[in-house]
Protein backbone atom coordinates (compact mmCIF):
# COMPACT_ATOMS: atom_id res chain seq x y z
CA UNK A 1 0.00 0.00 0.00
CA UNK A 2 1.15 3.64 -0.44
CA UNK A 3 1.78 5.32 2.89
CA UNK A 4 2.11 8.88 3.78
CA UNK A 5 3.94 9.43 6.65
CA UNK A 6 4.60 12.90 8.24
CA UNK A 7 7.20 12.76 10.92
CA UNK A 8 10.10 10.51 11.38
CA UNK A 9 11.51 11.67 15.24
CA UNK A 10 12.87 8.90 17.31
CA UNK A 11 9.16 7.02 17.64
CA UNK A 12 8.27 7.88 14.28
CA UNK A 13 11.16 6.92 12.42
CA UNK A 14 10.81 3.58 14.19
CA UNK A 15 7.01 3.07 13.50
CA UNK A 16 7.07 3.75 9.89
CA UNK A 17 10.08 1.58 9.75
CA UNK A 18 8.02 -1.28 10.71
CA UNK A 19 5.55 -0.53 7.70
CA UNK A 20 8.50 -0.16 5.11
CA UNK A 21 9.98 -3.35 6.76
CA UNK A 22 5.98 -5.31 5.74
CA UNK A 23 6.22 -4.06 2.57
CA UNK A 24 4.92 -0.43 2.36
CA UNK A 25 5.98 1.82 0.10
CA UNK A 26 6.80 5.01 2.23
CA UNK A 27 6.30 9.15 1.17
CA UNK A 28 7.68 10.78 3.91
CA UNK A 29 7.99 14.32 5.08
CA UNK A 30 9.95 15.39 8.24
CA UNK A 31 10.38 19.25 9.00
CA UNK A 32 14.23 18.27 9.15
CA UNK A 33 15.47 15.68 6.44
CA UNK A 34 18.44 14.20 7.59
CA UNK A 35 15.99 12.49 10.19
CA UNK A 36 13.98 10.39 7.18
CA UNK A 37 17.22 9.12 6.19
CA UNK A 38 17.31 5.82 7.29
CA UNK A 39 13.66 5.25 5.45
CA UNK A 40 14.92 7.11 2.44
CA UNK A 41 18.30 4.97 2.50
CA UNK A 42 15.39 1.86 2.69
CA UNK A 43 13.67 3.44 -1.07
CA UNK A 44 11.27 5.41 1.03
CA UNK A 45 10.06 8.48 -1.55
CA UNK A 46 10.44 12.15 -0.21
CA UNK A 47 8.21 14.76 0.24
CA UNK A 48 8.68 18.49 0.20
CA UNK A 49 4.99 19.16 2.51
CA UNK A 50 2.89 17.29 4.32
CA UNK A 51 0.49 18.00 1.39
CA UNK A 52 2.95 16.25 -1.09
CA UNK A 53 2.61 12.98 1.20
CA UNK A 54 -1.12 12.43 0.40
CA UNK A 55 -0.34 12.00 -3.43
CA UNK A 56 -1.92 8.68 -4.56
CA UNK A 57 -1.38 7.89 -0.81
CA UNK A 58 -4.17 5.09 0.65
CA UNK A 59 -3.66 6.25 3.98
CA UNK A 60 -1.33 9.46 6.10
CA UNK A 61 0.01 8.84 9.35
CA UNK A 62 1.47 12.45 11.64
CA UNK A 63 3.51 11.68 14.35
CA UNK A 64 5.20 15.40 15.47
CA UNK A 65 5.79 17.23 18.62
CA UNK A 66 3.37 20.01 19.48
CA UNK A 67 0.14 20.54 19.15
CA UNK A 68 1.11 23.44 16.67
CA UNK A 69 2.81 21.39 14.94
CA UNK A 70 -0.28 19.28 14.37
CA UNK A 71 -1.65 22.31 13.69
CA UNK A 72 0.64 23.14 10.69
CA UNK A 73 0.62 20.26 9.29
CA UNK A 74 -2.98 19.64 8.88
CA UNK A 75 -4.27 23.34 8.37
CA UNK A 76 -0.83 25.33 6.56
CA UNK A 77 -1.29 26.16 3.77
CA UNK A 78 1.14 22.71 2.63
CA UNK A 79 -1.16 20.88 5.11
CA UNK A 80 -2.77 17.56 4.73
CA UNK A 81 -6.17 19.36 4.51
CA UNK A 82 -4.46 21.93 1.53
CA UNK A 83 -6.81 22.34 -1.21
CA UNK A 84 -5.04 20.41 -3.29
CA UNK A 85 -4.27 17.32 -1.37
CA UNK A 86 -6.23 13.98 -2.20
CA UNK A 87 -9.61 14.36 0.37
CA UNK A 88 -10.43 10.81 0.45
CA UNK A 89 -7.40 9.56 2.31
CA UNK A 90 -7.28 8.23 5.54
CA UNK A 91 -5.48 10.50 7.77
CA UNK A 92 -4.23 9.37 11.19
CA UNK A 93 -2.69 11.64 13.69
CA UNK A 94 -0.17 9.37 16.54
CA UNK A 95 0.92 12.92 17.90
CA UNK A 96 -0.12 13.12 21.31
CA UNK A 97 -2.57 16.28 21.20
CA UNK A 98 -5.56 17.91 22.28
CA UNK A 99 -8.96 16.20 22.32
CA UNK A 100 -10.54 19.21 20.76
CA UNK A 101 -7.57 19.25 17.88
CA UNK A 102 -8.25 16.27 16.94
CA UNK A 103 -12.30 16.50 16.99
CA UNK A 104 -11.66 19.45 14.56
CA UNK A 105 -9.02 17.55 11.88
CA UNK A 106 -11.56 15.00 12.05
CA UNK A 107 -14.58 17.31 11.16
CA UNK A 108 -12.49 18.87 8.85
CA UNK A 109 -11.74 15.43 7.13
CA UNK A 110 -15.23 14.81 7.02
CA UNK A 111 -16.49 17.98 5.39
CA UNK A 112 -13.93 17.17 2.82
CA UNK A 113 -15.21 13.50 2.04
CA UNK A 114 -12.21 11.65 4.25
CA UNK A 115 -11.78 10.42 7.38
CA UNK A 116 -9.11 11.35 10.30
CA UNK A 117 -8.45 8.86 13.17
CA UNK A 118 -6.80 9.97 16.25
CA UNK A 119 -4.37 7.17 17.53
CA UNK A 120 -1.79 8.24 20.40
CA UNK A 121 0.54 5.55 21.34
CA UNK A 122 2.36 4.72 24.44
CA UNK A 123 5.06 1.91 24.56
CA UNK A 124 8.37 3.84 24.02
CA UNK A 125 10.98 3.97 21.69
CA UNK A 126 11.55 -0.12 22.10
CA UNK A 127 7.75 -0.59 21.58
CA UNK A 128 7.97 1.61 18.61
CA UNK A 129 11.01 -0.60 17.54
CA UNK A 130 9.64 -3.78 18.30
CA UNK A 131 5.95 -3.29 17.33
CA UNK A 132 4.79 -3.53 21.05
CA UNK A 133 2.74 -0.18 21.20
CA UNK A 134 -0.68 0.11 22.94
CA UNK A 135 -2.56 2.29 20.48
CA UNK A 136 -5.34 4.71 21.73
CA UNK A 137 -7.99 5.08 18.68
CA UNK A 138 -11.11 7.67 18.83
CA UNK A 139 -12.54 8.08 15.52
CA UNK A 140 -15.07 6.02 13.36
CA UNK A 141 -15.49 2.48 13.43
CA UNK A 142 -15.11 1.90 9.41
CA UNK A 143 -12.13 3.73 9.52
CA UNK A 144 -10.29 2.01 12.57
CA UNK A 145 -11.43 -1.45 11.14
CA UNK A 146 -9.37 0.34 7.32
CA UNK A 147 -6.28 1.40 9.34
CA UNK A 148 -6.06 -1.91 11.99
CA UNK A 149 -4.19 -3.85 9.40
CA UNK A 150 -1.48 -0.92 9.43
CA UNK A 151 -1.36 -0.17 13.38
CA UNK A 152 -1.17 -3.89 14.02
CA UNK A 153 2.39 -3.63 12.34
CA UNK A 154 3.33 -0.91 15.08
CA UNK A 155 1.24 -2.44 17.88
CA UNK A 156 0.01 -5.01 20.20
CA UNK A 157 -2.82 -4.05 22.20
CA UNK A 158 -5.09 -1.60 19.92
CA UNK A 159 -8.39 -0.72 20.36
CA UNK A 160 -10.71 1.91 19.43
CA UNK A 161 -12.42 3.94 22.39
CA UNK A 162 -14.92 5.91 21.31
CA UNK A 163 -15.25 8.72 18.36
CA UNK A 164 -13.13 11.62 17.65
CA UNK A 165 -10.72 12.83 20.64
CA UNK A 166 -11.43 9.73 22.58
CA UNK A 167 -8.25 8.45 21.41
CA UNK A 168 -6.38 11.60 23.12
CA UNK A 169 -8.52 11.37 25.94
CA UNK A 170 -7.63 7.98 26.64
CA UNK A 171 -3.94 8.93 26.52
CA UNK A 172 -4.17 11.87 28.79
CA UNK A 173 -5.81 9.56 31.32
CA UNK A 174 -2.78 7.05 30.93
CA UNK A 175 -0.50 10.42 31.76
CA UNK A 176 -2.63 11.11 34.76
CA UNK A 177 -2.14 7.76 35.89
CA UNK A 178 1.65 7.88 35.71
CA UNK A 179 1.80 11.51 36.78
CA UNK A 180 0.66 10.55 39.88
CA UNK A 181 2.83 7.49 40.56
CA UNK A 182 5.77 9.10 39.21
CA UNK A 183 5.05 11.26 42.42
CA UNK A 184 4.85 8.36 44.89
CA UNK A 185 7.97 6.74 42.89
CA UNK A 186 10.07 9.58 43.96
CA UNK A 187 8.83 10.63 46.97
CA UNK A 188 9.80 7.13 48.58
CA UNK A 189 12.67 6.63 47.37
CA UNK A 190 13.69 10.33 48.53
CA UNK A 191 12.67 9.07 51.97
CA UNK A 192 14.03 5.58 51.68
CA UNK A 193 17.75 7.09 50.81
CA UNK A 194 17.58 9.60 53.49
CA UNK A 195 16.71 6.98 55.77
CA UNK A 196 19.63 4.60 54.63
CA UNK A 197 17.50 2.38 53.47
CA UNK A 198 18.84 0.00 50.20
CA UNK A 199 16.86 1.04 47.82
CA UNK A 200 17.51 -1.63 45.26
CA UNK A 201 16.33 -4.38 48.06
CA UNK A 202 13.51 -2.43 48.64
CA UNK A 203 12.48 -1.92 45.11
CA UNK A 204 12.54 -6.10 44.83
CA UNK A 205 10.48 -6.33 48.14
CA UNK A 206 8.12 -3.61 47.56
CA UNK A 207 7.61 -4.37 43.86
CA UNK A 208 6.14 -7.07 44.09
CA UNK A 209 3.01 -6.41 46.35
CA UNK A 210 0.19 -3.33 47.00
CA UNK A 211 3.02 -0.59 46.06
CA UNK A 212 3.76 -2.33 42.64
CA UNK A 213 4.25 -0.37 39.20
CA UNK A 214 5.81 -0.36 36.10
CA UNK A 215 7.27 3.08 37.09
CA UNK A 216 8.56 1.28 40.49
CA UNK A 217 10.35 -1.68 38.37
CA UNK A 218 11.66 -0.03 35.49
CA UNK A 219 12.36 3.50 36.25
CA UNK A 220 13.13 2.99 39.99
CA UNK A 221 16.25 0.84 39.76
CA UNK A 222 17.88 3.53 36.81
CA UNK A 223 16.75 6.43 39.21
CA UNK A 224 18.45 4.72 41.74
CA UNK A 225 21.74 4.57 39.83
CA UNK A 226 21.74 7.97 38.69
CA UNK A 227 20.93 6.89 35.23
CA UNK A 228 18.66 10.06 34.04
CA UNK A 229 17.97 9.35 30.02
CA UNK A 230 15.28 9.39 28.57
CA UNK A 231 12.95 6.65 28.30
CA UNK A 232 10.60 9.17 28.48
CA UNK A 233 11.62 13.00 28.05
CA UNK A 234 10.42 15.60 31.18
CA UNK A 235 9.90 18.22 28.48
CA UNK A 236 7.35 15.74 26.56
CA UNK A 237 5.69 14.91 29.92
CA UNK A 238 5.07 18.37 30.71
CA UNK A 239 3.46 19.03 27.41
CA UNK A 240 1.31 15.83 27.94
CA UNK A 241 -0.05 17.40 31.75
CA UNK A 242 -0.75 21.07 30.24
CA UNK A 243 -2.73 18.31 27.70
CA UNK A 244 -4.58 16.60 31.05
CA UNK A 245 -4.62 19.79 32.84
CA UNK A 246 -6.31 21.80 29.95
CA UNK A 247 -8.91 18.79 28.66
CA UNK A 248 -9.76 18.45 32.42
CA UNK A 249 -10.66 22.23 33.27
CA UNK A 250 -12.37 21.91 29.66
CA UNK A 251 -14.38 18.28 31.88
CA UNK A 252 -14.87 21.24 34.76
CA UNK A 253 -12.40 18.97 36.94
CA UNK A 254 -9.74 20.30 39.27
CA UNK A 255 -6.81 17.49 39.07
CA UNK A 256 -4.53 18.89 42.48
CA UNK A 257 -2.45 15.61 41.73
CA UNK A 258 -1.16 16.36 38.08
CA UNK A 259 -1.26 20.16 38.94
CA UNK A 260 1.48 19.10 41.74
CA UNK A 261 3.06 17.07 39.57
CA UNK A 262 3.41 19.24 36.78
CA UNK A 263 5.01 21.81 39.03
CA UNK A 264 7.76 19.75 40.62
CA UNK A 265 8.11 18.59 36.74
CA UNK A 266 8.57 22.40 35.97
CA UNK A 267 11.33 22.49 39.15
CA UNK A 268 12.79 19.40 37.42
CA UNK A 269 13.15 21.66 33.93
CA UNK A 270 14.37 23.94 35.57
CA UNK A 271 17.08 22.34 37.23
CA UNK A 272 18.46 21.82 33.30
CA UNK A 273 16.51 17.97 32.92
CA UNK A 274 14.17 19.17 30.19
CA UNK A 275 15.64 16.66 28.23
CA UNK A 276 16.29 13.95 30.95
CA UNK A 277 13.90 11.04 31.51
CA UNK A 278 10.61 11.41 33.94
CA UNK A 279 12.92 10.16 36.72
CA UNK A 280 14.69 13.18 36.90
CA UNK A 281 11.94 14.26 38.98
CA UNK A 282 14.08 13.34 42.28
CA UNK A 283 16.15 15.72 41.61
CA UNK A 284 13.40 18.48 41.87
CA UNK A 285 12.54 16.88 45.17
CA UNK A 286 16.20 17.00 46.19
CA UNK A 287 16.25 20.72 45.74
CA UNK A 288 13.49 20.95 47.33
CA UNK A 289 14.77 19.01 50.70
CA UNK A 290 18.46 19.49 50.66
CA UNK A 291 20.33 16.83 53.07
CA UNK A 292 20.58 18.75 56.99
CA UNK B 1 7.59 -23.98 69.71
CA UNK B 2 5.47 -22.12 72.08
CA UNK B 3 4.04 -18.72 70.69
CA UNK B 4 2.74 -15.41 72.83
CA UNK B 5 0.09 -13.91 70.28
CA UNK B 6 -1.18 -10.06 70.97
CA UNK B 7 -3.97 -8.78 68.26
CA UNK B 8 -6.20 -10.65 66.59
CA UNK B 9 -7.88 -8.66 64.15
CA UNK B 10 -8.99 -10.00 60.53
CA UNK B 11 -4.80 -9.89 59.84
CA UNK B 12 -3.75 -10.94 63.40
CA UNK B 13 -6.27 -14.10 63.29
CA UNK B 14 -5.16 -15.13 59.78
CA UNK B 15 -1.54 -14.84 60.77
CA UNK B 16 -1.54 -16.18 64.16
CA UNK B 17 -3.85 -19.11 62.16
CA UNK B 18 -0.88 -20.11 59.60
CA UNK B 19 1.29 -20.42 63.35
CA UNK B 20 -0.87 -22.55 64.76
CA UNK B 21 -1.68 -24.83 61.54
CA UNK B 22 1.86 -25.31 61.60
CA UNK B 23 1.70 -27.24 65.11
CA UNK B 24 2.73 -23.85 67.22
CA UNK B 25 1.20 -23.70 70.38
CA UNK B 26 -0.06 -20.18 70.85
CA UNK B 27 -0.89 -18.28 73.97
CA UNK B 28 -3.57 -15.16 72.98
CA UNK B 29 -4.10 -11.95 73.81
CA UNK B 30 -6.52 -9.34 72.39
CA UNK B 31 -8.50 -6.90 73.78
CA UNK B 32 -12.13 -7.93 72.60
CA UNK B 33 -11.63 -11.83 73.40
CA UNK B 34 -14.29 -13.12 70.80
CA UNK B 35 -12.13 -11.86 68.03
CA UNK B 36 -9.62 -14.39 69.72
CA UNK B 37 -12.38 -17.29 69.86
CA UNK B 38 -11.80 -19.58 66.48
CA UNK B 39 -7.72 -19.59 67.77
CA UNK B 40 -9.12 -20.80 71.03
CA UNK B 41 -11.46 -23.48 69.41
CA UNK B 42 -8.47 -24.76 67.83
CA UNK B 43 -6.52 -24.96 71.06
CA UNK B 44 -4.73 -21.35 71.73
CA UNK B 45 -5.02 -20.46 75.47
CA UNK B 46 -6.04 -17.73 76.36
CA UNK B 47 -3.97 -15.04 78.66
CA UNK B 48 -5.95 -12.11 80.46
CA UNK B 49 -2.82 -9.97 79.50
CA UNK B 50 -0.28 -9.16 76.92
CA UNK B 51 2.17 -10.18 80.19
CA UNK B 52 0.66 -13.33 80.67
CA UNK B 53 1.56 -14.43 77.02
CA UNK B 54 5.21 -14.25 77.77
CA UNK B 55 5.08 -16.86 79.60
CA UNK B 56 7.32 -19.66 79.04
CA UNK B 57 7.19 -18.23 74.79
CA UNK B 58 10.24 -18.09 72.92
CA UNK B 59 8.60 -15.57 70.94
CA UNK B 60 5.49 -13.31 71.03
CA UNK B 61 4.33 -11.59 68.08
CA UNK B 62 2.00 -8.26 68.56
CA UNK B 63 0.22 -6.80 65.82
CA UNK B 64 -2.57 -4.14 66.69
CA UNK B 65 -4.03 -1.33 65.81
CA UNK B 66 -2.24 2.61 66.49
CA UNK B 67 0.91 3.40 68.12
CA UNK B 68 -0.60 3.88 71.30
CA UNK B 69 -1.99 0.29 71.49
CA UNK B 70 1.25 -0.42 70.24
CA UNK B 71 2.91 1.33 73.65
CA UNK B 72 -0.04 -0.10 75.58
CA UNK B 73 0.96 -3.74 74.50
CA UNK B 74 4.72 -3.10 75.44
CA UNK B 75 5.27 -0.68 77.99
CA UNK B 76 2.18 -0.42 79.62
CA UNK B 77 1.39 -1.90 83.10
CA UNK B 78 0.51 -5.54 81.81
CA UNK B 79 2.84 -5.18 78.78
CA UNK B 80 5.32 -7.41 77.56
CA UNK B 81 7.66 -4.89 79.13
CA UNK B 82 6.11 -5.10 82.95
CA UNK B 83 8.90 -6.17 85.49
CA UNK B 84 7.87 -9.87 86.21
CA UNK B 85 7.76 -10.93 82.42
CA UNK B 86 10.16 -13.10 80.87
CA UNK B 87 12.89 -10.61 79.36
CA UNK B 88 14.92 -12.95 77.03
CA UNK B 89 11.80 -13.62 74.67
CA UNK B 90 12.21 -12.71 71.11
CA UNK B 91 9.52 -9.97 70.64
CA UNK B 92 8.47 -8.48 66.99
CA UNK B 93 5.84 -6.27 66.49
CA UNK B 94 4.34 -6.65 62.85
CA UNK B 95 2.45 -3.41 63.62
CA UNK B 96 3.26 -0.72 61.09
CA UNK B 97 3.97 2.06 63.79
CA UNK B 98 6.29 4.72 64.38
CA UNK B 99 10.18 3.69 63.52
CA UNK B 100 10.81 5.78 66.68
CA UNK B 101 8.37 3.65 68.48
CA UNK B 102 10.43 0.74 67.16
CA UNK B 103 13.91 1.71 68.13
CA UNK B 104 12.80 2.81 71.42
CA UNK B 105 11.15 -0.96 71.92
CA UNK B 106 13.96 -2.31 70.46
CA UNK B 107 16.00 -0.63 72.90
CA UNK B 108 14.38 -1.70 75.86
CA UNK B 109 14.37 -4.87 74.94
CA UNK B 110 18.38 -4.89 74.88
CA UNK B 111 18.09 -3.54 78.54
CA UNK B 112 16.10 -6.11 79.61
CA UNK B 113 18.34 -8.79 77.85
CA UNK B 114 15.94 -9.62 75.31
CA UNK B 115 15.69 -8.68 71.65
CA UNK B 116 12.52 -7.24 69.51
CA UNK B 117 12.34 -6.57 66.01
CA UNK B 118 10.46 -4.37 63.99
CA UNK B 119 8.43 -6.80 61.22
CA UNK B 120 5.36 -4.98 59.35
CA UNK B 121 3.79 -6.52 56.52
CA UNK B 122 2.06 -5.87 53.32
CA UNK B 123 -0.39 -7.96 51.31
CA UNK B 124 -3.91 -7.54 53.16
CA UNK B 125 -6.20 -10.01 54.47
CA UNK B 126 -5.86 -12.41 51.69
CA UNK B 127 -1.85 -12.79 52.14
CA UNK B 128 -2.46 -13.49 55.83
CA UNK B 129 -4.43 -16.19 55.24
CA UNK B 130 -2.59 -17.42 52.17
CA UNK B 131 0.59 -16.97 54.06
CA UNK B 132 2.26 -14.61 50.90
CA UNK B 133 2.91 -11.54 52.93
CA UNK B 134 5.73 -9.57 52.02
CA UNK B 135 7.54 -8.48 55.66
CA UNK B 136 9.93 -6.24 56.22
CA UNK B 137 12.10 -6.84 59.48
CA UNK B 138 14.36 -4.41 61.48
CA UNK B 139 16.02 -5.25 64.06
CA UNK B 140 19.26 -7.63 65.22
CA UNK B 141 20.81 -10.02 62.33
CA UNK B 142 20.34 -12.73 64.97
CA UNK B 143 17.44 -12.30 66.29
CA UNK B 144 16.10 -12.23 62.65
CA UNK B 145 17.41 -15.66 61.70
CA UNK B 146 15.74 -16.97 64.70
CA UNK B 147 12.58 -15.60 63.89
CA UNK B 148 12.58 -16.34 60.60
CA UNK B 149 11.19 -19.96 60.45
CA UNK B 150 8.43 -18.67 61.61
CA UNK B 151 8.37 -15.91 59.72
CA UNK B 152 8.26 -18.14 56.64
CA UNK B 153 4.75 -19.42 57.44
CA UNK B 154 3.16 -16.14 57.38
CA UNK B 155 5.02 -14.49 54.13
CA UNK B 156 6.54 -15.38 50.89
CA UNK B 157 8.54 -12.33 50.46
CA UNK B 158 10.48 -11.46 53.80
CA UNK B 159 13.92 -9.21 53.90
CA UNK B 160 15.76 -7.82 56.90
CA UNK B 161 15.60 -4.08 55.79
CA UNK B 162 18.19 -2.69 58.36
CA UNK B 163 18.74 -1.71 62.48
CA UNK B 164 16.05 -1.20 64.67
CA UNK B 165 13.01 0.64 63.14
CA UNK B 166 14.28 -0.13 59.38
CA UNK B 167 11.45 -2.05 58.79
CA UNK B 168 8.87 0.56 59.88
CA UNK B 169 10.47 2.61 57.34
CA UNK B 170 10.28 -0.13 54.76
CA UNK B 171 7.03 -0.31 55.47
CA UNK B 172 6.39 3.84 55.23
CA UNK B 173 8.34 3.72 51.92
CA UNK B 174 5.48 1.05 50.46
CA UNK B 175 2.37 3.56 51.65
CA UNK B 176 3.97 6.45 50.06
CA UNK B 177 4.15 4.41 47.17
CA UNK B 178 0.96 3.73 46.87
CA UNK B 179 -0.44 6.88 48.08
CA UNK B 180 0.83 8.56 44.87
CA UNK B 181 -0.44 5.70 42.19
CA UNK B 182 -3.81 5.97 44.27
CA UNK B 183 -3.88 9.60 43.82
CA UNK B 184 -2.93 9.19 40.26
CA UNK B 185 -5.58 6.10 39.85
CA UNK B 186 -8.71 8.65 41.01
CA UNK B 187 -7.64 11.62 39.04
CA UNK B 188 -6.96 9.72 36.16
CA UNK B 189 -10.48 7.00 36.59
CA UNK B 190 -12.42 10.57 36.99
CA UNK B 191 -11.35 12.15 34.03
CA UNK B 192 -12.06 8.98 31.70
CA UNK B 193 -15.59 9.05 33.82
CA UNK B 194 -16.44 12.24 32.74
CA UNK B 195 -15.23 12.03 28.88
CA UNK B 196 -17.24 9.04 28.82
CA UNK B 197 -15.01 6.60 27.65
CA UNK B 198 -15.42 3.09 28.88
CA UNK B 199 -13.64 2.66 32.09
CA UNK B 200 -13.10 -1.24 32.40
CA UNK B 201 -11.72 -1.23 28.84
CA UNK B 202 -9.39 1.28 29.31
CA UNK B 203 -8.00 -0.47 32.21
CA UNK B 204 -7.01 -3.19 30.25
CA UNK B 205 -5.56 -1.20 27.37
CA UNK B 206 -3.13 0.61 29.87
CA UNK B 207 -2.20 -1.64 32.11
CA UNK B 208 0.03 -3.17 30.34
CA UNK B 209 2.19 -0.40 29.27
CA UNK B 210 3.92 2.57 31.30
CA UNK B 211 0.88 3.48 33.75
CA UNK B 212 0.29 -0.17 35.37
CA UNK B 213 0.23 -0.58 38.63
CA UNK B 214 -1.20 -3.21 40.79
CA UNK B 215 -3.50 -0.67 41.94
CA UNK B 216 -4.78 -0.02 38.76
CA UNK B 217 -5.06 -3.81 37.80
CA UNK B 218 -6.99 -4.73 41.32
CA UNK B 219 -8.55 -1.82 42.24
CA UNK B 220 -9.42 0.10 39.39
CA UNK B 221 -12.21 -2.73 38.63
CA UNK B 222 -13.54 -2.32 41.86
CA UNK B 223 -13.97 1.36 41.72
CA UNK B 224 -15.44 1.59 38.16
CA UNK B 225 -17.90 -1.12 39.71
CA UNK B 226 -18.58 0.98 43.07
CA UNK B 227 -17.69 -1.47 45.14
CA UNK B 228 -15.72 0.45 47.72
CA UNK B 229 -15.50 -2.41 50.32
CA UNK B 230 -11.80 -2.80 51.97
CA UNK B 231 -8.97 -4.38 50.95
CA UNK B 232 -7.00 -1.87 53.00
CA UNK B 233 -9.23 0.30 54.79
CA UNK B 234 -9.57 4.30 54.65
CA UNK B 235 -8.56 4.96 58.46
CA UNK B 236 -5.85 3.09 58.61
CA UNK B 237 -4.33 4.13 55.36
CA UNK B 238 -5.10 7.48 56.87
CA UNK B 239 -3.00 6.85 60.29
CA UNK B 240 0.07 5.29 57.67
CA UNK B 241 0.14 8.46 55.57
CA UNK B 242 -0.18 10.33 58.81
CA UNK B 243 3.13 8.29 60.25
CA UNK B 244 4.83 8.65 56.88
CA UNK B 245 4.87 12.83 57.46
CA UNK B 246 5.67 12.34 60.73
CA UNK B 247 9.20 10.18 59.70
CA UNK B 248 9.31 12.71 56.69
CA UNK B 249 9.37 15.34 59.14
CA UNK B 250 12.26 13.57 61.05
CA UNK B 251 14.04 13.66 58.32
CA UNK B 252 14.04 16.93 57.12
CA UNK B 253 11.17 15.91 54.01
CA UNK B 254 8.62 17.72 52.98
CA UNK B 255 6.39 15.32 51.31
CA UNK B 256 3.46 17.59 49.06
CA UNK B 257 2.32 14.35 47.35
CA UNK B 258 2.07 12.44 50.37
CA UNK B 259 0.33 16.01 51.94
CA UNK B 260 -2.25 15.44 49.15
CA UNK B 261 -3.22 12.10 49.30
CA UNK B 262 -4.15 12.88 52.95
CA UNK B 263 -5.38 15.51 52.59
CA UNK B 264 -7.95 14.01 50.04
CA UNK B 265 -8.66 10.73 52.24
CA UNK B 266 -9.53 12.57 55.12
CA UNK B 267 -11.72 14.20 52.98
CA UNK B 268 -12.99 10.60 51.79
CA UNK B 269 -13.45 9.74 55.61
CA UNK B 270 -15.15 13.04 56.37
CA UNK B 271 -17.87 11.91 54.05
CA UNK B 272 -18.58 8.43 55.77
CA UNK B 273 -16.01 6.43 54.04
CA UNK B 274 -13.07 5.77 56.99
CA UNK B 275 -13.88 2.42 56.76
CA UNK B 276 -14.35 1.75 53.10
CA UNK B 277 -11.54 0.90 50.87
CA UNK B 278 -8.94 3.07 49.81
CA UNK B 279 -10.15 2.92 45.92
CA UNK B 280 -13.05 5.36 47.91
CA UNK B 281 -10.63 8.02 47.12
CA UNK B 282 -12.36 8.44 43.92
CA UNK B 283 -15.39 9.91 45.67
CA UNK B 284 -13.65 12.61 47.70
CA UNK B 285 -12.76 13.78 44.16
CA UNK B 286 -16.66 13.67 42.83
CA UNK B 287 -17.34 15.72 45.62
CA UNK B 288 -14.67 18.40 44.86
CA UNK B 289 -15.74 18.19 41.34
CA UNK B 290 -19.30 18.10 40.83
CA UNK B 291 -20.81 17.41 37.82
CA UNK B 292 -21.72 20.14 35.96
Amino acid sequence: MKIGWIGTGIMGAAMAGRLQAAGHALQVYNRTQAKADPLLARGAAWCASPAEATQGADCVFTIVGYPTEVEEVYFGPHGLFAPATRADTLVVDMTTSPPELARRIAATAAARGGVALDAPVTGGDIGAREGTLSIMVGGDAAAFDRALPLLQLMGKNIARVGGPGAGQQAKLVNQILIAGTMVGLCEALLVADRAGLDREQLIGLLGAGAAGSWALQRLGPRLVGGDYAPGFMVEHFLKDLGLALHEAQALGLELRGVELARQLYENTRALGHGRSGTQALILALEALNPPR
